[in-house]
């Protein structure tokens, strides 16, 4: 059926609806930024406070200096990390959470307590995984 | 100080703490499976019901073939994920969420509702940050 289109504007909630599931959406990708290794973990850490460089580089156990960089680019880039030069001699750059990055991390923070609490759970079901497989 | 230890047994919470900042732990590896930009749609289409293999590849539009079926053995392998042949004629493989799967799955639901209802924000930020750098 093709009907002329109402004259009225169209609703907020029609307007853009975001999907992580299409493949276009700046929201997948948003995802994928939060989701990846050394992001999760770097935003665990910086919900415990304001981070510098190196101090999160040794909170996030055995990432590279460039992984860590590249990291907190993207999570800056999408407005969940503030990267903040702090002027004083010598100047120094802090990391924090934005309000939407604290968002996020909570929501991270309750995804790694269901896996840690789990970790007996997990490694019973690898090593039975693992010898159906062998 | 050093003390003899006492000689009760271990308390259970101090038997294994997981964590996930630690290198060797496994809830490490867990999390960054279930974290991985694939593994996360899946399970957020896993949440909507069982699916067979084809189906799952058209939800989670883009995936390819290969990537699907290595995100599902990974997620199988951790227990998040089962696999079940079903022997009608023809066979077919039907996938679904564990109870622990479940769990994480809703978790990265709540993650993904922050991250969709920010879409605009995290658009603006790409925006402004891009436009830094220009």
């Amino acid at each position: 059926m093709t009907e002329a289109p109402p004259s009225q504007s169209v609703e907020p909630s029609d307007a853009l609806v975001a999907d992580v599931f299409a493949r276009g959406c700046a929201s997948r990708g948003a995802l994928e930024t939060v989701g990846g290794k050394w992001a999760i973990l770097a935003l665990l850490a910086l919900i415990e406070g304001d981070y510098r460089f190196n101090a999160l580089r040794r909170r996030v156990e055995g990432v590279s200096e460039k992984m860590l960089a590249q990291t907190l680019h993207a999570l800056e880039r999408d407005g969940f990390v503030r990267r903040e030069v702090v002027t004083v001699i010598p100047a120094r750059v802090e990391y924090s959470l934005t309000p939407l990055g604290t968002e996020v991390a909570e929501r991270l923070r309750a995804l790694a307590e269901v896996v840690e609490g789990s970790v007996e759970h997990i490694t019973a079901a690898r090593a039975a995984y693992d010898a159906r497989r062998s």
